[in-house]
């Protein structure tokens, strides 16, 4: 069968965020300079659903060149991202609490990440998915200028640093994405409103037509309209490092729907079931070492678990 | 057909716990003196359900005998309510923060509570569900040591202050208690575990076979051995005022269980959700408000509303 280049990138998704080095304390161990970012995570979660994966960041030459040949063998296209000769790729150190829900940050190196301007390449620009990692939010609205029409959907990830800071053009750029991913206390803020149905409507007016509020070990919220879906978190007996956990969530419901090119509520709501799941497995080790040895028979047996942890019969 | 009273107690049910007036301060305004009480919210709740209903508790003669009377209708037999003539009822103000999820308590007068010694009228005593309100560790004993066999199933309510102040007491009720209901912070105190699958192992060891974890607006996870089952609470736009929100939990729990009579897992779970459905309810007015004008259909319809918030289809 011949397949043209269009019909190959009808269900693309392109993925702009960090790559980055990540130093993480937790209770159970240190690691150093591992594997970090969002654009990682994110790309690499989505890895288990669909192939046709495009990446857009920046990082120096410090970066090691055989975890991207890693990324490429897992099918990420990386013409998107930017090697500066000469500089440090982004660095994040913290280190988490005993309660693994907060954490301190200890350093911020923004490094190549100071001046990134990202540039997509010719074929990253008529992808169906866009998934727009957290970062500043004019960089992000540059990206969906760079788009030659607009995806079937696009996906935005923001934090309460945003809102502090850059709050005028968040609200610019969350008026062209479809959905957004933000944590409780971030669409309180947001928002104004403490109950998260009313968090949901005050957002759906700012734009975004769905809202997937993260709960992290309550799980996580879908809202489209009066529409409401909860997704519990898997409860753990080790939560060894939960670093990457929101992208990996992000990840996997990007990439099931980019797989499955069906974006109704219906179908929305497995996406969040597959994006948990993928959730689950990314807080078993440090860094993406449990993402790398993921297999599919186990995503599978993930989300049968999920099935079983909410399934009651009325009598 | 000819029923003895044997037969007609068979999934009777005990409650012991509070019977109390509340002064409540939300940010939507002031309730003064108005009915709370553990075993008010749990006997009304449970009166949904089923109607073999029997509270143990004291009251002064400041209580109003049409309050007294309503409950009667409802089913529920006050022969275990002691009248103390000349003294006051037990009394509780709190001011909820404007999130709802924490309170501060302005005011506690145990009165009649002070020298509580329950005493089971003896048509009580072979009750085959026994509900242990939050009280003293040693109180709750008592009753247990008053009913002639061990019943089908002894649910337990507690809080962190017995954890605080009486923890050998409230071991020893333990190991005498089939289900738990605490919530999530408990849960970590009392086992010393912050995972709450490893808390659950903890607790399991110390008596309760099942144990359900109460998460406020996060739901509630029930437990048994192995087995998890998680019941997110529904989101709602407005919590009016979340007091009695666990105890009416506790009560549709136990209702629907002495209702059916089925004590197996996959029943339990159905409680959990009834539950929920009730506590649901309950926060939407103050005090037992709403409780007292709730129809069965608007209890079915709100169960229903928590299958269509957690269903989703694998693909």
């Amino acid at each position: 069968m011949c397949r043209t280049k269009k019909t190959q990138s009808i269900m693309s998704l392109v993925t702009v965020g960090t790559v980055a080095f990540d130093t993480i304390e937790t209770p159970f161990g240190k690691a150093e300079r591992v594997i970090g970012g969002a654009a990682t995570y994110i790309s690499l979660a989505a890895s288990y659903f669909t192939k046709d994966l495009n990446l857009v960041s920046v990082v120096g030459d410090d970066f090691p060149e055989e975890e991207l040949q890693y990324l490429r063998k897992r099918g990420i296209n990386l013409d998107g991202l930017e090697i500066k000769a000469g500089e440090k790729s982004f660095f994040w150190a913290g280190r988490y609490h005993n309660d693994m829900n907060s954490r301190d940050t200890l350093t911020t190196e923004l490094n190549v990440l100071a001046d990134f301007k990202p540039k997509l390449p010719a074929d990253y620009r008529d992808a169906k998915f866009l998934m727009l990692g957290n970062l500043t939010p004019e960089i992000q609205m540059k990206v969906i200028r760079q788009m030659k029409k607009q995806p079937k959907l696009t996906v935005l990830a923001t934090m309460n640093f945003w809102m502090d800071v850059a709050m005028p053009a968040l609200k610019r750029v969350l008026k062209k994405v479809d959905v957004l991913t933000i944590n409780d206390e971030e669409a309180r803020q947001l928002s104004g409103e403490y109950s998260l149905v009313k968090a949901a409507r005050v957002i759906h007016k700012m734009g975004p037509k769905f809202l997937v509020i993260k709960k992290g070990e309550h799980g996580a919220i879908l809202f489209q309209g009066d529409k409401m879906f909860y997704a519990p978190a898997l409860p753990l007996a080790e939560v060894f490092d939960p670093t990457g956990a929101g992208d990996t969530f992000a990840g996997g419901f990007i990439g099931y729907l980019a797989k499955t090119g069906n974006i109704s509520f219906e179908n929305m709501k497995r996406a969040v079931i597959y994006g948990s799941a993928m959730a689950s497995f990314c807080v078993e080790e440090f860094s993406i070492s449990r993402l790398k040895k993921l297999r599919a028979a186990e995503i599978r047996g993930r989300v049968n678990q999920f099935h079983r942890l909410v399934k009651f019969t009325a009598k």
